[in-house]
């Protein structure tokens, strides 16, 4: 059979290792026919999984090795003990040009130091960014840094508005998209200095999205910006209040509808549209952070992530391979290079 | 009449005005009976709404003056040409002990910083927080900064530690508070510098509360702390993010109703007890961030608040008041100062 495209699985990775992961792999293959998945991690533990799903099987590939990097691991001493483990020997797969892209929900800082020592940054990026789709009133926006970089200065941050860019005009259509930098208020003197002058670099260059200056957090869900960029400390703090928030309100929906014998009965009347409402915010569904800027197609899934979270990873990783992301950003990223003003501010 | 409390209210603050900002102080008037007004703002203004509210009349006294500061006036400019506003004729008069605590809707900035200059920091306190009180499984908690220290060195969050745990004791009756800092993981070696830094002097002194740990986004909603800290960059972001998914689950909720005959039914059946989920998680029982560290109570009220909004405020504006914060926060810190391991970590 020929392939479309062959991604490469950490199967050792998160809370729950192969028996989450071969089983979201397999729910992942019903929806990508023509994708093969080269499994690394524990040949017998994952073999004992694989056997529960025989239409999987013929599309896979095992690759042994009893090494893995745990969660709790500090990265610095992650990337030394790296070497055979299942998550490096997965990157180095994409590396080699045994497989287009890497999904896994191991150590989130092994993984990012990982891609960039192995698989490199693109020309131009100095600091990959990892980007996750939210869901806003209109449909959802793209944001970015989620927790690689802490701190950003204005360089970083203008990387992060071309990368976002690309990736909303790319993988998600949007010809035009608006970039929004996320801020305590939308006057142009708000905010600490690096934010003032990335605002000052993304009006004065042409890039592939429009500058919509600045936004504040209400701003994500509202779709105020199809891209929204902030530093990787604030982006990390917004992701999981936003996470938080949401499993409050349908605890309280839940404590609602058992309040009484008639709200019971509104639920059980309602039960499939609020159903589909709470699939809509789930945040599974929303699971699989991009891993911007490295030079390969890499997607990190949450590491407490099930099945569907898992699914939901591998099918961002496919959609990354399928639209050609890295090679546009490069190309576009190409093109900013030959702008007097961007060089001269970006310094890329 | 003895009053037990005079609350100055800044009748020309808002996005409304007199308007909602009268029929707020009379909402709030008929929850706390033994409670004056001091109204600064337009008379004739006034006048009109007051006018409206016979039962609150007697209990107020109105203060002439036809200058206001307006809502998007840089801070530095407004307190320059601050004199004889409403803001801060109304904030004076705590000062000359006319009133023991103001309320206002204006100008965040302007207002932080007219209190500042014009109330003084409390001993030992360098810069006051906008704190606010958040929903939570359990119940909830107080978070602080809300905006108006954007960066913060370690000195400073242990500052805001203190005073979120003497508020947290003192007004909601918690013997020894839990205290957290807000970052992107829970281990020791995860965050900003100052972040270690401040975890490391709230391990070894001893203040009001208990130091927990770092927490993340997703522990505010949990209640996992009684106090969160951070810097008023994350705090502002953090609580308009959340502010924006609340809004978002309900939008999601109200289309799900719609979405078919039988779920409009199951609404309708339910609709008392989705009221009063609604009610659980509304703004605008959580408006009114109190300026914490300031030598008297200054409570800011949502700009675009509406009366229930502005009664809100007034509500925890008295509810400082009542259990003397300000008296026991000074005490509390005196005590601190008398600890060597604080002075020289802290350096009050």
């Amino acid at each position: 059979m020929n392939y479309r495209q062959i991604i490469a699985v950490d199967a050792m990775g998160g809370d729950f290792g192969p028996s989450v992961v071969i089983a979201g792999v397999a729910s992942a293959q019903e929806r990508l026919a023509d994708t093969r998945f080269l499994l690394f991690g524990d040949q017998a533990k994952i073999q004992v999984e694989l056997d529960k799903f025989e239409g999987l099987k013929p599309h896979t590939e095992i690759h042994h090795t009893d090494k893995a990097i745990s969660s709790h691991e500090k990265p610095s001493s992650a990337v030394r003990n790296s070497k055979d483990t299942s998550m490096r020997l997965a990157i180095e797969a994409v590396r080699d040009g045994t497989a287009d892209a890497v999904v896994s929900a191991g150590n989130t800082g092994a993984l990012m130091a990982l891609s960039k020592m192995i698989l490199k940054c693109l020309p131009g990026i100095n600091r990959p960014a990892i980007a996750s789709v939210m869901p806003t009133y209109k449909d959802q926006c793209v944001m970015l840094d989620m927790g690689a970089n802490l701190a950003c200065d204005a360089e970083v941050l203008t990387q992060f508005a071309v990368l976002g860019a690309v990736y909303a005009r790319v993988v998600q259509g949007i010809t035009k998209p608006t970039v929004g930098l996320l801020n305590v208020g939308t006057e142009d003197m708000k905010g600490h200095e690096e934010l003032r002058s990335a605002a000052s670099v993304l009006s004065s260059i042409e890039f592939p999205g429009e500058y919509h200056g600045f936004i504040e957090g209400d701003d994500i869900t509202k779709g105020t910006v199809d891209v929204v960029v902030t530093d990787g400390f604030t982006g990390n703090v917004a992701l999981k209040t936003a996470e938080g928030v949401g499993k409050l309100s349908k605890v309280y929906l839940t404590e609602a509808f058992k309040s009484s014998p008639l709200a019971m009965l509104g639920y059980f009347l309602a039960r499939g549209a609020i159903k589909r409402m709470k699939d809509r915010v789930d945040p599974r569904k929303y699971n699989g952070g991009m891993f911007l800027g490295v030079n390969g197609v890499c997607v990190k899934s949450h590491g407490g992530s099930d099945v569907l979270g898992t699914e939901n990873a591998i099918m961002v990783a496919a959609g990354l391979v399928t639209n050609g992301f890295n090679q546009r950003v490069a190309a576009q990223i190409e093109e900013l290079m030959e702008q007097e003003t961007f060089m001269s501010v970006v310094g890329m």
